[in-house]
Order: C-alpha cells, then sequence, then structure tokens
C-alpha cells in the first residue's frame, strides 16, 4: 500500500477516463478509481447524437467502445469507492475505508449527485447525518444507527458499523441481493424526512419510523467538499481554472462536479485538460528537484 | 444575403463541428464555415490514441467518421474564408471579401497559427503589411504588392487586388495548380524578411528580393483580434471565461485559438460548451422581448 502513484483520478466516467488515457500516453503511474460499468450515466443514456464520430448510438455501446480503448492502452479501473482524500503536503492520502493510497497529485471526476438532498438532511448534517459511516462509526458505539445504501458497497460499510452499534437498519434504494450481516435489519421503505432538533433523532419513511442517532447516506457520490476537506466550491460545483486547478495544490477537477453544462465531450475535454495540467505540474516539480 | 443565423461558427476543425453539432441539435439556424476536408491538423495527424473510442486512429480516419456524422445530421461546411467580423450591436456581419453573413451570435474556432511571423512583419504591420488583400487592395492602387499565399483562397485575392495594383507578386507557399491572372507574376521563392523604415519598402527572399508597398501575408489563420476588430486577447489567445465567453456579447471562442493544451478533445468539448451557451444567450434574448 505504500506505492506513491503520480496521478490518482477519482471516478470512472467520461472525465476520468480520458484524464487516465492523457496520463498514461504521457507514461505517468495512474490510478483510476470508479466501477467496472464506467458510469451509470453513460451506461443509461438511451441514444446519444452529439459524441462526435458516432451518430445516434446508444450508451452502453459507447461504454464499450471507451473500455476496449482502455483495455487496449492496459489501464485498468480500481473497482473501490474513495470516501476521504486528504492533502498531506507532498503527497495526497486516498481513503478507501481503513485502506490507504498516495498519490502525488489528484484529479476529482465524481460527476455530480442525483437528486435533492433529503428534508432535514442539510440541517442536521455532522449533527448525527453522516456520509462516510466507516469513518464516524466510532460515534455511534452501541447506539441505533439507519444507513440508506445507493450502491452495494454501501453493504460492507453497513456491515463494519454493525460490528460497533446497537443496531443497524440498512435501507437499500437498489434492488438486488444483500450480502449484509445478519445482525442488521433490512427495511425496504423509501426514506422521507429526517427529524432531529440539534441532533438527529428519527427517519421517517412513507410507511412508518425509525428512531436512531446516526443517519449515513451513502450515495454514489458524495458532495466534493465532504470527500476533500478544505475544497472551495461554488453553489455544489468544484471552483476551478481555466487549467481546471482547485485551490488546494496538485488537486484538479474535471467533468460535471465542476459545473454545467453536464455533456460527455465537455467533461472528457476538461478531464484531458486536468491530465496534461497535473503532468506539467509533476514535471516541474521533478525538474527543480 | 440578407438571411439572419443564430450562430456563424468559424472554423471546420474539432471545435467548430462539435459547436456546429451540438447547436443543431438544440435547434438553431446554423452555418458553418471553414474547409471541406475539415481541418488540416486533424487529416494530417499520422497516429491518434486519445480520442476515446477510436485507438491508434488516422486523423484521416477520424476525419471521415466526423465527416459522416455532420452528413447525416444535415450540417453542411460553406467552404469560405471569414476576413472580418464586425459585431453591429444586436447582430454580426461577417465578411468573405465583399460578401457579408449576418448572425446574432458567433464562434470562433479558427485554431492557431502555424509557425512564427516573418521578421519585420510585426513591426510593419499596418505600414504595407496585411492580412487582408481585399480589404486594403485600394491603398495600393498604381503600386507594387506581393502576396504570400498559404492556399487556394489566396488566389482568388491575388487576382482581385492585381485589378487596382501596378503589379502583383505571388509567392505561394504551397504546389498545385495555381488560377491566378496572367498579369500576376507568379515568385516560387522562400520569403525571410520584410524590410522597411516607417513603411514596407521590400521583401527579401532566400534567392533575390523585390520592391513593393504593400505585403499581404494570407495565412489559414489569421489572429483573431486582426479578424474581430475589439477582440480581447491574452498572449496570442482569445481571452475567454469558463463558458468560453469573449469580451464582446454574443461572441464565443473555443480550441487550440482560446489556448493550450492543443487537442481534440479539448478543443470539442469547448465547442460545445460555446455551442451551448450561444443557445441559451439566444433564448434568453427571445423571452425578453
Ligand atoms: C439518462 C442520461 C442521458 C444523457 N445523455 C447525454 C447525451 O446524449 N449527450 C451528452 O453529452 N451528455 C448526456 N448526459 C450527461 C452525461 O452523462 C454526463 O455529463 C457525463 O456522464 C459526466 O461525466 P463525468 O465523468 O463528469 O461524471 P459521471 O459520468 O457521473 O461519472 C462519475 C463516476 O465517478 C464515480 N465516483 C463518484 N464518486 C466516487 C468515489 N468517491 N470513488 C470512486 N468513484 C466515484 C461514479 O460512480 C461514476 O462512475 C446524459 C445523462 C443521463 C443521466
Ligand atoms: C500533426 C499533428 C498531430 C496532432 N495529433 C494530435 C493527437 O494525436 N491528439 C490530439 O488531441 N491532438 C493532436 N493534434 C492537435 C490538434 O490537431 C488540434 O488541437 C486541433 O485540431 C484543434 O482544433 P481546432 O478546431 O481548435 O482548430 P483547427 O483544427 O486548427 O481548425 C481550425 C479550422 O478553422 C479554419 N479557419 C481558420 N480561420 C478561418 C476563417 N477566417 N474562415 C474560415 N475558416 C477558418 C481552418 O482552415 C481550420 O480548418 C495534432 C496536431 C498536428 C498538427
Amino acid at each position: 500500500m505504500d506505492e506513491l502513484y503520480d496521478i490518482a483520478i477519482v471516478g470512472s466516467g467520461p472525465a476520468g477516463i480520458s484524464a487516465a488515457v492523457n496520463a498514461k500516453i504521457r507514461n505517468k503511474k495512474i490510478i483510476l478509481f470508479g466501477n467496472k460499468e464506467l458510469s451509470s450515466k453513460l451506461t443509461l443514456a438511451p441514444k446519444i447524437d452529439n459524441y462526435l464520430g458516432y451518430y445516434n448510438i446508444t450508451g452502453k455501446e459507447l461504454a464499450d467502445k471507451f473500455l476496449e480503448h482502455l483495455n487496449t492502452m492496459d489501464i485498468v479501473i480500481s473497482k473501490e469507492r474513495i470516501n476521504n482524500i486528504y492533502a498531506m503536503g507532498s503527497y495526497f492520502s486516498l481513503m478507501v475505508n481503513d485502506k490507504e493510497y498516495k498519490a502525488s497529485t489528484v484529479i476529482l471526476a465524481t460527476g455530480v449527485l442525483f437528486g435533492k438532498p433529503f428534508k432535514g438532511e442539510v440541517e442536521l448534517l455532522g449533527r448525527g447525518v453522516g456520509y462516510c459511516a466507516t469513518c464516524d462509526a466510532p460515534l455511534y458505539k452501541g447506539k441505533p444507527v439507519a444507513i440508506i445504501g445507493y450502491n452495494k458497497e454501501a453493504e460492507e460499510e453497513a456491515n463494519y458499523v454493525s460490528e460497533l452499534a446497537s443496531i443497524v437498519y440498512y435501507i437499500p434504494t437498489y434492488k438486488g441481493e444483500y450480502e449484509l450481516r445478519n445482525n442488521i435489519e433490512i427495511i425496504k421503505d423509501k426514506p422521507l424526512e429526517i427529524i432531529g432538533d440539534s441532533q438527529v433523532q428519527k427517519l421517517l419513511l412513507a410507511n412508518g419510523e425509525i428512531q436512531v442517532d446516526g443517519i449515513f447516506i451513502l450515495r454514489d457520490n458524495v458532495a466534493p467538499e465532504q470527500l476533500v476537506p478544505g475544497l472551495e466550491v461554488d453553489e455544489n460545483h468544484i471552483k476551478v481554472d481555466r487549467e481546471m486547478k482547485t485551490n488546494i495544490e496538485g488537486c484538479y477537477a474535471a467533468g460535471d462536479v465542476v459545473g454545467k453544462p453536464y455533456q460527455y465531450m465537455k467533461a472528457m475535454g476538461e478531464g484531458q485538460v486536468a491530465a496534461l495540467n497535473a503532468v506539467r505540474y509533476l514535471d516541474n516539480k521533478a525538474m527543480n528537484k
């Protein structure tokens, strides 16, 4: 785990894979975090007309072309979800639960959140509401916790929390087989509102409510300022300049996460610019050593 | 000629065609100026690895895919070279010699200059050196003029100037058949330096020199601030914000012409952003009428 990557790319959507391809062409040691379908925003698109060179293609077909491109270039996707990224001065520390990856630069290509926050979510953030169960689990030792899970990765976090909490309620927003410990109670219901005064008290569901001290909402994407403490944002989008630099030295961002319009080619062009500027930054640093 | 286009796109390289595709999808009335091979920077590329979806493709092959995409969408390229663009307040006037096109918004996607200016070129600009022969021809009535032509379109300008000038020397930088009037003297030599004190006096060539009062340099691309008077530039690149807006309302820019890195996907992402913001600008204007 003590390997130091040149560039860690977080997100395997159009922005992330474009960054990976360009960084790899420049001979940088990269690691690309994401999932094997690349991005659900790509695979779910019914018909794409504005990806030059492929008129009237489905998102699934385009994703397959992209995967082939990555394979040919020996770019592999690390199927891990980054919970937190810390700027450590000379490198970045990227956390996957308790596992650490190290990289000299980071490119954030995590896309944007789907939908709106739950009622009460923003108000009670940090006061019972959290986005990283494994990070904050110790706070809820011996207490009841609800986890709203948007994907299978959330199940791992639920299992971990269940070792500490008095009880874990797992509310999945997706269908499928759940690989959860026996002591976790699965609730198939629709979360509506988080209630509490200065602290979370309960989670209101379409068909009932549960008393809890903590609620973790494990979406596909977390807010960027949650992911990277100290990151400057501007109305939900990461602030970048025309070089795709964020306010943190060595940290770049690209794609939907930096702003509208939400589009493939825009995301890919930005991923490319972010990668090439990260490469330049690394090369300058090496020269001045 | 009195038709008013919603969006005029100047340049048929990656940036321009991406702008055209996205504007057309949004139902805007567009006109795309350029050439039928799209861009020599595309067709001359020997091997492209960073266009996602097509690994290890030649520029020619990729250009063919793009042309097919444009054809399918009924996007035609107007094979004309824009000499000047004037912001007229409620519309833009785009000049092709003495022909005028009108558009509510403009997207500049003209790429960057190849190579450096000639010695003396910058110093004598406007004092005998010019980039638009048809615009300035009247200044050289009865006087000797040299035209350094980079492409066939330059021949037309030379023919026009030869009606006024005492003599026209045509120095082509390309090979092929020249369609020039009999009274034009073709010189197959390499231009080296423009000499003159306060005014152009002669053009130095590798194997000789010619006495002239005016020298027109008709490159594939002209400097953007020459093309659009009043346009703000920043070290040879057009200044744009993250929406690809220039300092002139309704005027956008994308691709190599706005800055490095010089790359296809960056150019195409920017072309898309420019088009979508031009569309938004037009829609807002229509709403507030
Ligand atoms: C149904 C639909 C149709 C669309 N059609 C078009 C179209 O026709 N044309 C067009 O141009 N655009 C279209 N779009 C928009 C386009 O999908 C987005 O603009 C594009 O996917 C943005 O790319 P991105 O790389 O920025 O983000 P995303 O595609 O959202 O990718 C982000 C990736 O990062 C991963 N990720 C996030 N956080 C983490 C983390 N912490 N650790 C590891 N991985 C993480 C996510 O799981 C995801 O895989 C469409 C979108 C939708 C939803
Ligand atoms: C040999 C070579 C290989 C390359 N390989 C790669 C690669 O592998 N990957 C990569 O990402 N990039 C590569 N590039 C860079 C890439 O070609 C450019 O970044 C890209 O073409 C820029 O696109 P653009 O649309 O901004 O400008 P251009 O492609 O330069 O297109 C501008 C167009 O506008 C036209 N035009 C200009 N002025 C006017 C006017 N007044 N009126 C009408 N039309 C006008 C021009 O004739 C031209 O057709 C390569 C470049 C070269 C030269």
